[in-house]
């Protein structure tokens, strides 16, 4: 049987080792201060933000949220985060996506401050990440992969790592991550993507696969070399009829199936998931750390 | 018999097409103007900046070169960049790497406007080219490799490449140029480096393999698929007793002993080097459009 990386005890390794920074941080007079912005009534945004927000205050750090109305325009989104950036109270800046047509996230994305960029979806903090310049930030979901990683103790200094997916959010930052030079990446990385071939052959010689595409349960046991970890970055909603809601969540990983195969398995829920919002508060307390220099 | 990938003759047609582009852009009343900053008296950075030099004015740029001493600080090479980053008669400004120590590279490069880094070494550029935001620049040497398969019409899509090497210069950016979507792109694409584990079977799949490691004709018969593309970055100069210089250059193949195992192959010299100078004058082009709109 495979091993499960329990992602919600890692999250609270690291919730706690936030607090005690908020604490170190509050007895020098400083709270962290991170500002969510969401824009229109999207459901799932609701749910995330108000996860990151429960889970801010309980760790003591300073919050507000902004709820802009669906038909907010580009510019007038562009000057409140203009505001947050100039106002030095505040030291992370999350604005929730997805975005309402026509905002454009990259450009939105690109308005926040870097030094205040706690989501890590700059271009200037891509940029740092790919260059292993380490004071850029981390963008959560691939960077709580990563302490998935560590903290389970899997070894990545020349694993095959095999990510499953080139999104700007996970696949491509992943692949930055462990591609760097270093104790804790030093992979031989290769992504593998909607135009790739021989995808399974390459997931078979994945010592390390990380599935983060966004297909319902795609990574099958065939898929997966014995022994081998499987992090599941998936988060879809699929018809399940006799439901309240009519529909259930899956990852991108047969779960049940690959539980006779994986060496170390991440559950979904309680895999990566927990780790984004631990990466985000740890994100927040550095930046407040930095910007109190 | 492979087929050569004549380099010269393809930075030949992206030199004449740049060409084309500065007669539009005088028409319009503006010169494109390239900074070139080169500290201390580095040898081979003397011949690269002279060679530039020679090639953007044939083509009708107007350039200028600021020699600096050794012994100059970080904080006045910085102040040098800002006074070139504020004004718009220069629209590209070019340091010439090795910078002496103690200069950061890397914080030279972050310092150089990002609309004038036609070097695509700034973070912000390295991040867009990542995120597929193709408004930034793409650095020169991946951005030439990228535009002889072009060329050459030899196919990515779904290509297997192999990236030797992860550097800043070569090795990262050209995985980002290769894994985004789109026609000329779409390949799968492993990045092979100093803690990779079976190199060689790597390097036997890669339908297009890129060597940029900077090891001296480390790419051999056995390591290549018959029929690949090869690709050699590589600049090494090794002892060669009896020349004149008692030096010679090498890339990073085996060119002569590959040569009826790959399908298309760079000669080197005459391979990638032309298209670094040819991608330099491309993107100076282009930033002197985009600043006088």
């Amino acid at each position: 049987m495979s091993q499960i990386i329990d992602g919600r005890a890692i999250a609270q390794q690291i919730h706690a080792e936030t607090a005690a920074c908020v604490a170190t941080l509050k007895s020098r007079g400083i709270q962290p201060g991170l500002v969510f912005i969401r824009v229109g009534e999207d459901p799932a945004s609701q749910v995330y933000v108000g996860m990151k927000e429960k889970k801010s205050a309980e760790l003591g750090f300073r919050s507000t949220t902004l709820v802009l109305p669906a038909d907010t325009s580009e510019a007038e989104l562009l000057a409140r985060i203009d505001g947050f950036n100039a106002d030095p109270s505040w030291h992370g800046i999350l604005v929730q996506a997805p975005l309402p047509h026509p905002i454009r996230q990259a450009t939105v994305y690109a308005r926040v401050a870097p030094e205040k960029d706690v989501d890590g979806f700059h271009p200037v903090n891509v940029g740092k990440l790919l260059l292993g310049d380490t004071d850029g930030f981390v963008p959560c979901t691939p960077g709580g992969v990563h302490e998935l990683l560590i903290r389970s103790k899997i070894p990545t200094e020349g694993a095959e790592v095999v990510v499953l997916g080139r999104g700007n959010i996970v696949g491509k930052p992943m692949s930055s991550i462990l591609m760097q030079k270093g104790r804790t990446a030093n992979a031989t990385v290769t992504v593998v993507h909607s135009g790739s071939r021989d995808v399974v052959a390459h997931c078979r010689r994945a010592d390390i696969l990380i599935a983060a595409m966004g297909v319902p349960e795609f990574v099958k046991a065939n898929m997966v070399k014995p022994g081998a970890t499987v992090i599941d970055v998936g988060v879809n909603r699929i018809p399940a009829p006799g439901t309240p809601s009519g529909t259930r969540l899956v990852g991108d990983v047969a779960f049940a199936e690959l539980q006779s195969v994986a060496g170390h398995i991440t559950p979904n829920p309680g895999g990566v998931g927990p780790m984004t919002i631990a990466m985000l508060l740890a994100n927040t307390t550095r930046a407040a750390e930095q910007q109190s220099r």
